[in-house]
Order: C-alpha cells, then sequence, then structure tokens
C-alpha cells in the first residue's frame, strides 16, 4: 500500500492536474470561464503584435498561443500561469529567425529539447544564479529596445534596419518622411491605451496585484519562483517540464518559441482564475480566430499593433531600479549597468555578460571574506563568513601579516570558527601549513567555536597537534595563561606535541 | 618627505633586489655562491632532459635556463626560487611546438604578455581558484604521462606516437624490439639515481624540507603561496611580474617558456642560499656550458636522459591522496580524479575541468547552505552560513515549507542571521518577497542577530514592517508573547505597519 501511495504522489507531481481535477467544482468553471475568455481576448491582438516583433507573418503569433494554453492545463503547477508568445521571446526570436518561419519553428523545438532535459534532469537550480540586477537591467533595456523597434511603425518608416544604434540614427534621420495616417492612428491608439491603464491605476489594489504577479509569473520562468497563493506549491522543475513539452509540442503546430507572460498572467489572476483550466477556454478561443478571422489580419495597420506593443512594454522599464541600487547596495549596480548596456548591442550578450559579472562578485565576495583581527595576549582571528578555498591563502596573509609583524608578537593565535559551516581539503592543509609556518616562529595556532561538520573533518585530517576549544573565551583564557608561562594544557589535543620545543625548520 | 617613503617603499615593491642588496655581505656571498653552483650542477644536465620532453632540440634546454635566473634576481620577492624549464611546462610545450622551436618562442612571448598583464592588473588572486584536489591530480598525472613517455627511450624505441593511450599500447606491442645497450645503460642509470634519492632520504630532516619546499615553490607559481622564511614577505603579483619579464625576455634568447621549478627550488633551498643573487651564478655556468659543452650533446644517451627526467618526475605521484581525501573530504574526490582522468587526454583539459568542477562544487554549495529550522511558539530559521543571491529561493523554499505546511502554523518566523556577513539586492527583494508572503497567511517575519552591514542594507531598503531583534532568546521570547496574544511591541522597526491586520491580498 505505502508502494502504490508513493506511485500516486509522483504520478501528480508529474501530472499536476491530477491535483486539482478530482475537487473541481462549478463554481471553479465559471470564474475560469471568465478569466479564460478575458485572456483570450488579450491574448489575440498581443500575438499578431508579437509575431510583428519577431519578424514573422503574424498569424505564426496565432499559431503560437494556443498548445501553451493546452499543455500547462496539465502539466503546470500555478494556476494562473500562461505560456505563449512574449515580447522579450519574440526580440530574442527575430535575432535567430532572419524573417524565415521554418528557423524560428526549429528554434522552438530545440528550445523545447533544452527545457525537456533540464527539467528532467533537475536542473532548475540554475535559474538561481540569474540575480535581480541582472534580470532588470536585461528586462529594463528590452522594454527601450522593444518599444523604439516600434516607432518606424508609428511613423510609418519602412526600411529601417534592424540593430538598436542604427535604427536610432535612421529613424531620427528619416523623420521628415513620417506618413501622417500612421503617425495619426498610432498616436491615437497609444493615447487610448495610456488612457485605459491610466483608469486602470486608480483602482490601487489591483494595480499592486499586477505588479506582484509581473513579477511573480517572470520569476517563475526566469528564477523558479515560489508562489503559494494556492494550496499547491510551484516546482520549477516542473515548470521547466512544462514549457519544454510546450515548446517541442507547438513546433508541430508552426509555433515559434513561448513561455511565461508577465501581462496575461496578471490579467489571469486578476480575473479570479482559480485552475489552470482557464487556458482551455484560452486556447479554444485562440483556434477560433485562426478559423474564421485570419482573412481580416491584412487589414490590421501596423500602427495600431507598434500601440499595442509600446504599450505592453514600457511599464517593464524600471527607472528607479538605479536609484534603488545606489541607496542599497552599489556594487549590485556593476552586473544592472553591464546587463542594460550590452543589452542595447545583443540581448543575449548583456543577459550572459551579467551572469558572468554577478559571479565573478560572488566568486570575489567568497575569495576574500571579512577578517577581524584582534591583538592582545593571544591574536584572536576571527573569519565574518564561510570558509572555502579561493579564500585561504587570503587568511593566511592576514593572520600572517598581523603576527608576524607586531611590535610585541603574540605566543599564540586563536581562529574563531563560528561562522564557518563546511570545509574543503584545500583549506585543510592551507590550515596545516599555517599551523607550520606559525611554529617556525614560536607561535600557536588553536581553534574555538569549532561547527560539528568542520570538527569532524579536521579531527580526520589527523593535523599534527590539532588543538580547539569550545569558546573564544576558553581560548583567550587559556592562550594567555600559556603566553604567561603557565603552560595549561590545552582542553582538547589530538596530540601533545604543540608544546614541545619546535624543531623542524630553524 | 612622506611622499619619498612612499615612492621609495613602491620602488622597492617593484624592485626587490633593493630590499636585500644594501645589506649584503661577505657570509651571504659565500652561501649564495655554492648554492647558485649547485643548482648549476642541477640544471644542465636538467634542462637537456626537459628540452627532449618538450621535443625541441637538446640545446634549447640550456637556453630556456639562464634568462629566468638573471630577471629573478632582480625582481623575485623568494630567496629560493629558481625559474627554469620544468617537466609539466615542457609536456605543455610539447603539445604546442610540434617540434618547432619557432612556434615554442613564439608561446613564450605570448605567455610572458600573459602573466605581465596579470600581474600589472593584479589578478594574481585568480590562481586562489586552483584548489588542491586539481593541482595535486595534475601533478600526479603528468608524473605518470612523464615517466611513461620516457620509456620508449629506455628501450631504445623509435617511432612512438606522442597521445598517451597510443603510446602505452605501441610501447608494450613493440616491447620485443627492445635494443640492449639502451636498455641497460637506462635502468643502470636509474638504479644509481634511484640509490643517490635512498641515500638522501636517510637523512629525514632534509626530505621533510625538500618535500615543504617543492609544495612552497609549486605553490608560489600556482596558487601564490605565502612563504616567509625571509624578512621579506612574497607578493604573487610581483612573483607574476617577474615570470612575465622572464618570459618576454627569454624569447629573445630562443628560450622556450619556462616556470618555477619545484625540484632545483629545493636543492636550492638545501644548500643554504641566502638571496636571489645564487641565481646569477646559475645562469653563468649555464652561459659557460653554452659556450663550450654543446658540441658534446650530440654523444649524449637518450636513455641517460630519460633516467634523470623519470626519476625526477616519479616523487611527484601522489597515491596516498586518494585515501586522504576519502578519510577527510569525499566530495573533494570529484575534482581530483576528473582531473586526473582527463590529463591523460590532454593536460591542458584536464586542469580546465578541474578549476571548473570545483568551481561548480564551490558555487553549489553557495546556492544550497545548511538551513536549520527549529518549530516551537515561533519557528526560528538558522542559516548555517553567509546568504548569496543563489541560495534565496532554497531559503524561502525551506521556510516556507515549515511554516505552511504544520500541523499548528507558528504566529511568526524568526530568520536567525549571525552567520550573514554580508546580503545582495537579489537576498533583499526575496527577503521582501518572503515576508510578504508569510502575511498573506497571517504570518509575521523578524530578523535577529544582525551583524552590522546587513543592517545597514535592511535598514537603507526601507522594507516595509522591518523588524529586528539583537537576539535570538530576545525574538523567541517577544514572538512567544505575540502569539499567546500579549502584542509586545517588537524593540526596533522602520514602521507599524507590521502589527496592522494584513490587506494587501486576501
Amino acid at each position: 500500500m505505502p508502494a502504490a501511495g508513493a506511485r500516486c504522489a509522483g504520478l501528480r507531481r508529474r501530472l499536476p492536474v491530477l491535483r486539482w481535477l478530482p475537487r473541481y467544482s462549478l463554481a471553479w468553471l465559471q470564474l475560469d470561464l471568465m478569466a479564460g475568455l478575458t485572456v483570450g481576448l488579450t491574448v489575440v491582438p498581443q500575438a499578431l503584435a508579437y509575431a510583428e516583433v519577431a519578424g514573422l507573418p503574424l498569424q505564426y503569433g496565432l499559431y503560437s498561443s494556443f498548445m501553451g494554453c493546452f499543455v500547462y492545463c496539465f502539466l503546470g503547477t500555478a494556476k494562473d500561469v500562461t505560456l505563449g508568445p512574449t515580447a522579450i521571446m519574440s526580440l530574442l526570436v527575430s535575432s535567430y529567425a532572419f524573417h524565415e518561419p521554418v528557423y524560428a519553428i526549429l528554434l522552438t523545438f530545440l528550445s523545447g529539447c533544452v527545457q525537456l532535459a533540464m527539467g528532467l534532469l533537475h536542473l532548475g537550480f540554475l535559474l538561481d544564479f540569474i540575480s535581480c540586477p541582472v534580470i532588470k537591467g536585461f528586462t529594463s533595456a528590452a522594454s527601450i529596445t522593444i518599444s523604439f523597434n516600434q516607432v518606424k511603425n508609428i511613423l510609418g518608416l519602412q526600411g529601417i534596419p534592424r540593430q538598436f544604434f542604427l535604427q536610432v540614427y535612421e529613424t531620427l534621420r528619416r523623420i521628415g518622411e513620417t506618413r501622417a495616417g500612421d503617425a495619426v492612428l498610432g498616436l491615437a491608439c497609444l493615447a487610448v491605451l495610456a488612457g485605459l491603464r491610466a483608469m486602470k491605476s486608480h483602482l490601487p489594489r489591483a494595480a499592486c496585484m499586477e505588479s506582484l504577479v509581473a513579477r511573480l509569473s517572470y520569476l517563475i520562468v526566469w528564477t523558479s519562483a515560489t508562489a503559494s497563493q494556492n494550496d499547491y506549491r510551484i516546482d520549477p522543475n516542473q515548470e521547466l517540464l512544462a514549457l519544454g513539452f510546450a515548446n517541442v509540442l507547438g513546433s508541430f503546430v508552426s509555433s515559434y518559441p513561448i513561455t511565461g507572460s508577465f501581462g496575461r498572467t496578471a490579467v489571469n489572476a486578476q480575473s479570479g482564475v482559480c485552475t489552470p483550466a482557464g487556458g482551455l477556454v484560452t486556447g479554444a478561443l485562440v483556434l477560433l480566430s485562426l478559423a474564421y478571422l485570419t482573412s481580416l489580419f491584412y487589414y490590421i495597420p501596423k500602427a495600431a499593433l507598434a500601440a499595442v506593443i509600446i504599450s505592453a512594454v514600457v511599464p517593464m522599464f524600471d527607472a528607479g531600479i538605479f536609484r534603488t541600487l545606489w541607496r542599497v547596495k552599489r556594487l549590485d549596480l556593476v552586473p544592472l549597468c553591464v546587463t542594460f548596456l550590452l543589452c542595447f548591442w545583443e540581448v543575449q550578450y548583456g543577459i550572459v555578460a551579467g551572469v558572468l559579472v554577478s559571479g565573478i562578485l560572488l566568486l570575489y565576495s567568497i575569495a576574500r571574506p571579512p577578517i577581524k583581527v584582534s591583538e592582545g595576549d593571544v591574536l584572536l582571528v576571527q573569519l565574518g563568513s564561510s570558509l572555502h578555498f579561493p579564500a585561504m591563502e587570503c587568511l593566511r596573509d592576514a593572520v600572517c601579516s598581523h603576527a608576524l609583524a607586531a611590535a610585541s608578537p603574540p605566543r599564540s593565535v586563536v581562529l574563531d570558527c563560528c561562522h564557518i559551516s563546511s570545509i574543503d581539503y584545500t583549506v585543510v592543509v592551507g590550515l596545516a601549513e599555517l599551523r607550520q609556518e606559525l611554529r617556525k616562529h614560536g607561535l600557536s595556532l588553536a581553534f574555538c567555536s569549532l561547527q560539528d561538520p568542520v570538527l569532524k573533518v579536521l579531527l580526520s585530517a589527523d593535523l599534527e597537534g590539532f588543538q580547539h576549544f569550545p569558546s573564544r573565551e576558553e581560548a583567550e583564557r587559556c592562550g594567555g595563561a600559556e603566553a604567561g608561562g603557565g603552560g595549561t594544557a590545552p582542553f582538547t589535543s589530538t596530540s601533545e606535541s604543540l608544546l614541545l620545543p619546535t624543531g623542524l625548520i630553524q
């Protein structure tokens, strides 16, 4: 029986639909229907607009908008996330597809396979290494790039190059060629959309909610967030599996790569969706428009689509983040600025550079932990954080420069390890060498406040003359007594050789 | 005057010769002469042998052996390190030089430029990221590869391929073609060298010293060690500068790339060298042999050189390291084995893979810190180490799964931050989101034992309802009282909103 239970739990983990379907009620159905319909009415114009961003024929936006809804209904762990074409993904696709749908579809299949593999191999944790400043820099830059990319459509200009800087130059140079009809239509659409947004923001709770959910939905896809508005929890690896399946299956229906959408997830949550079943309604609506509306696409003015895109991506720009980081943590401005600036060159380079820069800052902070040295009868050295192998040389330098350069050298050095939770072999070797070096100058080295795993490693390494004390006070008292000539024996020691005169190298 | 003093100190740092030359004495001169002569007598046969390992004409070994001695005398910070051709560097050169000296010399110039740039940009700290298991795996594998590479010379076989596995196969297949003369000479030389080594190891102090200095000299070059046998300290960036200059200047005298030598540094230290001036004597001796002995090189039997090489590199193999790591830290066996095994394919790949693997293990340990959760009136969450951005999701998961899944959910969560020495913006955002999520379920989040830099960051972030206590006991007492309905106000809080009923999302 327990085996069957475990199998059942495993199945429910892989097929989250089984968690909510047995409890499905008529009340939920009503709410899901409404929410699905609302999202559907949002996705149809957005899909057409994003296909334009991706540089593909408009119908490819709709081809990409239904498979995600169906797949997520069965495999998704959050009730309100909606998969489909997004502005940023469309921008990324545009730089690989070269206006050829076949490349975009191949990209869908391949990215789906990568996502499936990551989900199956539980590599979801890799997304944890994309830090907040990188995401902010990337979305802010993308919002500018995507918006400016649409200015040419609002002005009715043609033959503008794709590269951002060339685009800005050409658009400004040829601004005299603006077509009045396009400009009037585009600006009017923008004004209407801005008006609608302003009306909505008079409902403070909803707006706040939207920003929360938008961030959430973003994090789900990009940094595996853990929402728990529902009683089931989001599993980042399962989300990757759902996304991977949606892309692989999508590639068979000419979809370009899809991901979780900020905006529509917010719409979904605000419409009071109860389960991912709302996606079925959205998907059906997209299929219906594909069946009956495609012949009308020809008449959609590009300026109107441009207005839809601009009003969708402008809120993604966060100017306040620069000020916030300056106030809270200036060092984080480095990955932010690197990502933000490089994204204008190529979005991918920006993200990769940002991740590398934040990784380097992270590794540097590990290689140079804060070290506090208090001089006295004993030299007390306290590490502010964990001790990993890249930090060993730095610690050795700090200890030696204080212990050997002091005017009246102390008789013993005590290393306070209370913040160290684990150590590796390189650190063990480094500590042994440090002890040997200090001994050459007639100094002893003792440890205090060792956590259990660290003590175990140090004991198993059989360090010659290893000496440790339960607390800092104990160590200072004994070290001081020893310095005074009292010669109190250490509390715990695997060998007594520490107290013998040093004879290795004179 | 202070400005002149600082300039003088800066000059002494860049030209370490200025530190010891003014104090130079006749007694030092005597010892340096002896040591320089001893190292010179070692370097001449080794240089010829290593040129053979590098696949270059024998004289290139001597071309590579004098510039390092001269340059290090002026720029080096350790008294006993000797720069010159080494077995491992020769192995690396052999895979790039294709038996063409011109490629090797170009490699010398380029690697010198890289080393100079690293020294000038203070990138010496990058060497801290090469961990002990990687060095051990690499030297052990190199010792096997280099030794086996010489077996063909001992047996007098010709036309054996360079790739290790093919080499083993071909050598074993053609073992019947062994030439008796070569084999007798080679084995006799090996026996004599092994005999000399055995005699030396009867002097335990010297042997122990050798292993210490060998490791030291190795670490200087590879992981910037900090020796302080002298009263001046070793500066890794200055060492890189010295090495870079030696290589750049060496490339003008047809040197192949050089580095610090294990063996000869040990010989130097044992001979009682006092200053790097000993190198001048060594360099002069090499120049003399180049002037008068090159015509004799033709008659040196390869089998004898092979014996010199084998007896120099065999001690680098450390079989015990596998057992030691199994006992002390099993996880470190992963980078060790990856480096060791891949080095048989190509040494460079082995080192790069080893560094990557130890970097991944390091990042993983940062992304998944030990988290201790104690349930009670308040849920006490204690992090075992620092909190960097990749660990935020993991912490949020741990807190939520305990706080929301408990049979009798606690009223408040206390995060004990005593081991956290710094936090970044991603963590701040994550903590704010965690607080919001807990609040939705009617739970409060408080912090305790914050270190000053962390408190400063959290205060500057203006977190809504931020609440912290000086100690864990304080937090538990107040949290418990609050849970009991007492409603004690928190000790410090930037806003009182925490105590208001939550109203953001119901």
